[in-house]
């Protein structure tokens, strides 16, 4: 069994290989009446698209989406929707070194000792390739989530490349999309340039800290204690390639603090709607969204594929050097902040559907 | 909806409130065969039980499983196994504060958005209570792993409380249960104590890191790519209650990394199996284990329930003041070990069925 | 794996063997709010009992249900709803023959096959007993639906017990309740009465069809193409013990049925809502509830066990001969009335929620 | 929420509308290593063709598959199949009538109700063009069952076109293939050319019934209590278009049977397996199959689509008279032989992973 699905009621199932004719993400469960069309959906791939800077890999591919189904005169009709990109760019490449060596770091082994076969081209299913599928579902689900809460907003940036964290007194939402590093310190941003450049001309890679932040999620959201709206984040999250940590709030550092530090205190806002101190718990209480920001981080691993000789076996079993050659990310956590995003939006579109499913929107009223 | 069910094939639904006769798990799609009673199942509950040292709850619940179906002449059959632990610590205590306030931290405030109504008695069904009957589904889960793959073994401990970590050289299997923190670092223990008189006495909380290892765990589980080992690992540690972050393997340093260091090389083994220069990936790769230690991470946040006074507000809106009287944890982490165990245990079972569903075990063969 | 739950939104899983301590549904997704005590499960549990005349089996089981969570000052919470039954009737009986010897009809020797161990003490697990879970579920759903869509009423009734069928035209809703049988044909209801009686003295049974009717249904329950609401409700129907045919509407008729003849030919209603000229679809188009009646009907094959000898095997291979004595049903279709009715509520209310969460209640307007 | 999934591990998703770019199916849990190309597919997919014979629609679609992804080098990787045909006879044609009317039968006025917007060329996503889809994964499923279980034979046919039906005594497999309706009896099949040449010329259309029927099916399959086998195959059948009623052995008249006839004895065969004297079950006892025959027979209601006219209503409220023009099946039937056979095949796969994943093969065994 693979499990290529993920949500309850906005299911997305993705498809394809890296080097295969397509893939895609087969979207079921979108609610009807959502307008959509394939521009609105390319407007976030080309967010994610390769080659956009000297700080991501070179393959360039188009990555060009079609609507195939689930979509009639500009309008989601409630069927399945699917989304497919075909893979343009398949250099006919030498694969023979792949084909017998497992790459460190990479899927290479525990895809042959789980299946017995494996598509090695670029990785096959295992390819970061396979997240595009991702960020095509997440256009998706932003415009219907647009359609249902009208002025929610998904944002994702680094926080971290490798040593170099971002100072968050400097911390400024336009300098997100005013760097290739989706940045919210421009200082930083200058920092990492550098510091990339160096690790790139040395075929060395470095890891990352994604951060995902949804503002006007309304409280209700999640379904305790196994679908809780933090649960199916870390998932979610987690499901992306080369994801080794999740936090949602204070994450780890919840760790170091004492319960007196931790406390939200909780007033009463102007609007009528409850207001908190502080947001140590990221926007969600046993589960279930407070309304507050919904805040999730995650790090990911240095890319695997280095210039750097490391030691390795062949399928036969005997001992073997590897280099991976080719196009590569020096840090694939840049790319993978689109991703993110388009994960925290299935997801909070998945438990809007849940909740309202239930029990109509915010049923527990206060005051 | 609620969703209270994890697992794929090992599925496993847990009931009940925390002052409600009885709560439990219904097991479905356990094998048949597997040698079981309530005994075997009583001992990992007694590990979790409240009341055993000063420095968790003194709350005094016996926990006792009932096993009411699904066992035939001390065997699984196939058919549900409904495990069942009643309720009897339950005092008639004034809960007529905490039904009218929202305790900061606690899950008070969204169940009551998002149900409209809740059972405030105790934290009702999100109070960590809930833990107890995947503590016991565990149990099962570990019979079940134990006769499917001999050796295995799966242990948790702490790694931190507070600000006060172990050291990883002073590292010692045999101390785990020597101590009532699951630490193994002796001098640690020994520091925590200390640390956590002064805490409870002044009415205050801490977090914690707890660390789970499964070692023996063959090559070739987890399903790719949204039924990953690592994504549905932090799903499983992610719904545990006050749970804010979860690592694998390096985890959130994984950010730190350059791709050269966090390679772990390749060799063969002795015995015709690949091994391993370092365990950087927490014995997954591309979501499915390599034979090597299966390695999770998870913080645990301080206890909300305490005696410092927090600021909240009540059903009808007015400002407050609340101190949660009452038996609590100062270190709810401590508690969390065996629960992580539990789920760690239910996790692996459920993808050795899945993988045997698929293809047999370890199809592909090296050398 | 077992597959013991149904239900995508309201899900139910039963649990219990027949000879059991005990056996019950968890029942997860109920929306919240609704009120509901054991006496009302009661009532329906009542209809299905055993010993209530010479016609269905003698055993005596009170039936007496226990709610053990999902439940707080007689309302449902939104957290899972345990019914527990347990079960007092374990007359310690001589069970070596059935332990030894597979009943030709009964699961006896598939289970056997399937799992190699079985619990043979009145079936275990594949006992009709598992159905008065299923009733005690659908207790809860009828209160959730009524409280949902008020009017709305589900009826279920016998329309043939072997070659003797209903007339139609003696249909009479009041009668149902009338005669044991659940017949709304009162002469029919006096001719069975002589034949079963004869059938029960010879050890002889017989096979039924049950038809279940439900009224006041909106508009836009079903989700095609794998969730229509035919489709649930032929897996529901078709999932209880010893049924071997499901109809919905003109059912297996259709096929001699032309096309101008089938056509249920639509009309404006005063009431603005469109009318039909005939319901030969059972009230269900393209998977989608039409507002008409929706109509089941599925015929129970005889009770297995009978007083004549019949051959069969041993679990060694050895030919033998078995009567099957004991308390039994004549014919056990006349109690899967009210588990047809239960399985309805069930099917219903989960599309309810399902339709909810999509779009709201009846998007599309006409007119 | 749309639910356009099926199966539990081997699990196929349909997607497209029957005059957007393309449709197809996307399988996921096929197991790894089993060889198949697009030939093989296409092979069960011409057998569904259109306009293969005057009594099916003279619809002209080439129905080419193209496997997409999940295959490499000849063998399935154990990743998601996509399989995708495109729509290549999209007339531009006027659909201004039904785009206003709801035809009798069909599911417009449904779908308009519960979506609110609908595509309604050629019926849209409730067209039987949905079954190609079917076919196509029943091909891989085809291909998987015979390399895991070597002789298993799935046959499909007609047994009954409007009043009449074959006979029995005149069964011959040979025949099948050797005229357009699928029929096993030579006699019947000239008399059904006739009869449905008269209704084609007359506008009209005729109900049928079909018979699956699979050879070799291992005992053990099934998975009690509500993902039995029967249940399965009931809704698998019941989910194709204009399906009204499902059968297992002797269906419907299982009601007229008392217990004596109605019991399959058991007796132990020369090979060591037991042999039944009788097959009224169908093949399967408590859900779970036994090694005969395992035989489903359901009804198919006429063609809705006919030139006779008919009342209906517009999306407007308005009275309306319609008449069905286009290329239509006289007997939609005759195209649902192909898709039953392929539903059998899924639902078979899926239930032998799913046996495997628990216990291997006939863990129980006799003698």
């Amino acid at each position: 069994m693979s499990l290529n699905s993920f949500g309850h009621l906005f299911r997305v199932t993705t498809w394809g290989e890296s080097h295969g004719p397509a893939l895609g993400a087969t979207v079921d469960g979108c609610p009807p009446g959502v307008t959509i069309d394939e521009a609105q959906i390319q407007h976030w791939l080309d967010r994610r698209k390769p080659g956009q800077s000297k700080y991501t890999t070179q393959r360039r591919e188009p990555d060009q989406v079609k609507i195939l189904s689930g979509v009639f005169e500009g309008q989601t009709t409630g069927t399945p929707v699917q989304l497919m990109i075909e893979n343009t760019d398949q250099r006919s490449k030498d694969y023979s070194e792949i084909a017998e060596k497992f790459r460190p770091g990479h899927a290479d082994i525990t895809y042959w000792q789980k299946y017995g076969i494996r598509d090695y081209r670029g990785g096959g299913r295992s390819s970061a390739r396979e997240t595009a599928a991702r960020v095509a579902a997440g256009g998706l689900a932003r415009a219907a989530l647009n359609a249902l809460v009208p002025g929610i907003e998904i944002r994702g940036y680094m926080t971290q490349i490798g040593p170099h964290g971002i100072d968050r007194d400097r911390f400024d939402r336009d300098q997100i999309d005013a760097n290739p590093f989706w940045c919210p310190d421009a200082q930083a941003a200058g920092e990492w340039a550098g510091y990339l450049d160096a690790l790139r001309k040395s075929g060395n890679s470095v890891g990352a800290v994604v951060e995902v932040v949804a503002r006007g999620v309304p409280a209700g959201l999640g379904a305790p204690v196994y679908g809780k709206l933090d649960t199916d984040l870390a998932a979610a999250m987690m499901s992306i390639n080369a994801v080794k940590g999740v936090e949602i709030g204070e994450g780890m550092a919840a760790a170091t603090l004492t319960g007196e530090d931790n406390a939200d205190e909780i007033f009463m806002g102007n609007d009528g709607q409850p207001v908190y101190s502080s947001n140590h718990a990221g926007g969600i209480l046993g589960g279930i969204s407070t309304g507050q920001d919904v805040v999730v981080r995650f790090a990911v691993k240095p890319t695997s594929s280095i210039l750097k000789p490391r030691q390795t076996i062949t399928k036969s079993g005997e001992a073997a050097e590897i280099i991976t050659k080719g196009r590569h990310d020096p840090c694939v956590g840049i790319r993978a902040v689109p991703v993110g995003e388009a994960m925290m939006a299935c997801v909070l579109l998945d438990h809007l559907l849940l909740h309202r499913g239930q029990i109509g929107e915010n049923r527990g009223r206060i005051g």
